[in-house]
């Protein structure tokens, strides 16, 4: 089977995807008897191009330039990609422009894969529910822990499960920042300031800090593996800014970490809350135990009493895979979600 | 869609797997749109069942005796059930007579569940290759750290990734017997009866001590994921008997753990070798800090440096969960492998 599909976006992650493509080409025939075919690329402010016979991934990769711009929109409706690989940045007010691209190209009828975490946070239940009347299928595994198969468990390994509480650190930055304000004993200004020296904070660190990327992320996890409807404001939501080196270095000496912990939880009424906030936890526990850029997630359920999945040293290339991994699975017919 | 099922044993696992299909039935029904029925068990001393129109599983519950003996290869060739869990024990040293029953199941067209280590151990080539040519699907994810979705994983969330080495530990009751001898003082016999005392161990505990039941899950692992055609004797193995209570006490001292580690991995000229042995690892690292019946396994793969899975307290209930996902997911048709 060949599968035709169009980048939306080319910065570091829509970079790494095409060097994977050039890189796995190989393996996917062999493996899963899949040809991947890059066909086009959009970009805000380098152009589009689209060639159905396949770009040639060696030129895309040395290009600055692509061709001449084209609106998104355009791009989207002239394309013939059987899949739209959604890789622009995530707006976290309101998911847009990347939503109407989303809708756009379901509403074509091609598959889309997100790693745009806006689209999922604001309308997971409308795009599902567009995809499914499309007959097309709307996946998104690098919004949460980049690579790790933290959605594709949710959607494959626990069927019938009741999922009671998801706990959680999904922001590596905020993490990185408390491992260096321990372990090299930086004011949190100079932590923060050496993640973005490499290259791992935004511009704008707020996203960040503030614990805006964290709350979208629980809030994907809780609409999409239980059930719940919550907007990155919905989160209860604490960031890490007014944690101080001192209090990292008490918690220390306790045997404790300052953690930023993630958790979504169904309560007795039946209604999944979400929360953001700084905690200690013990740093030997598997939360404690997390440093750097490392991800981790546990799952309650009331079949495996806890189910615990970590990815360690993520970078573009784990949410590059993660987009593959993600189109492999729609190739395979995985978006049908019942047995019939 | 409805799936008519079949369970060969019916002890701890094929009883816990009857009571899931009865908590579990609607939750099925409603999510993944899949109603089980379970029409036949068949036991070596207690008799066998069959009712096509379904069984009463109240009463089947209750009962010890099922009805008249019945050999479970006739059992096979006249229940007409489009799938059949095998839940007989484990030989480790052919897999039989498990083997031959998987064998005349896949052959006469119908999905295979497996929880019996030895099949698949023993066959697992074969019994894939079986099942492809009948239509059908041969699973078996119960077999390795229980419900935790481990093959599932390979499976569905690493396509084209090439896993260069797996380690973890496997075996529940080796870990308990070297938890109780750090945290309970314990010499090896008292934990070891401890651990017997719980229902955890074998009677005849030679399994678990020696490292065989951690040479099978892990010679699985490497035949299944990694490609290798390993029998339990392939691996390298060294047991726990050795160990006494003073090299735990002094290893602890340390900050390490004495733990049973199972690894795979592929070395310069591809080969997979595979190798069993206790191993002293950091108290605070992933392997270290896990205690008691929970188990491990870390992914080192070419796409995600460092992928890692823990189940926390296990039991006959997630082994026959594990089970139960398997049967949804060859009912959705996940059997079929390839994009095509």
């Amino acid at each position: 089977m060949n599968i035709p599909i169009a980048l939306l976006g080319y910065g570091n992650v829509g970079r790494a995807f095409v060097e994977l493509v050039q890189r796995k080409g190989e393996a996917l025939r062999r493996d899963v008897n899949l040809a991947v075919t890059l066909i086009g690329i959009a970009t805000k402010s380098h152009g589009a191009v689209i060639d159905p016979d396949g770009l040639d991934l060696e030129a895309v990769r040395r290009a600055k330039a692509l061709g001449e711009p084209m609106p998104t929109l355009d791009f989207i409706a002239r394309c013939p990609a059987a899949a739209f690989l959604e890789a622009t940045s995530t707006n976290p007010f309101d998911g847009q422009p990347a939503l109407d691209f989303v809708r756009a190209a379901l509403r074509k009828g091609a598959h889309v894969v997100s790693a745009n975490k806006g689209p999922v946070v604001f309308a997971h239940r409308e795009l599902q529910a567009l995809a499914r009347e499309k007959g097309v299928g709307f996946f998104f595994e690098s919004t949460v822990m980049d690579g790790a198969p933290v959605l594709g468990v949710g959607r494959e390994g626990l069927p019938g499960a009741d999922i009671r509480r998801i706990r959680g650190i999904f922001n590596s930055t905020t993490n990185l920042i408390l491992t260096l304000m321990e372990t090299a004993g930086m004011a949190f200004d100079a932590a923060l300031a050496e993640t973005q020296r490499l290259g791992l904070a935004e511009t704008d660190p707020t996203l960040d800090v503030d614990g805006w990327d964290a709350s979208i992320k629980t809030a994907i996890l809780a609409n999409v593996l239980m059930g719940a409807d919550l907007r990155p404001a919905d989160v209860d939501r604490q960031g890490i800014a007014g944690i101080a080196r001192e209090d990292v270095l008490e918690a220390a000496k306790n045997g404790e970490r300052i953690r930023l912990v993630c958790e979504a939880s169904r309560a007795e009424n039946g209604r999944v809350q979400a929360r953001v906030a700084p905690e200690r936890v013990p740093m030997h526990g598997a939360l404690g135990s997390v440093m750097g850029t490392t991800s981790i997630v546990e799952f309650e359920t009331d079949m495996l009493p806890c189910l615990t999945i970590v990815e360690h040293d993520p970078g573009p290339m784990t949410t590059a895979y993660g987009m593959l991994v993600d189109l492999v699975n729609l190739a395979r017919g995985r978006a049908q979600e019942s047995a019939e």
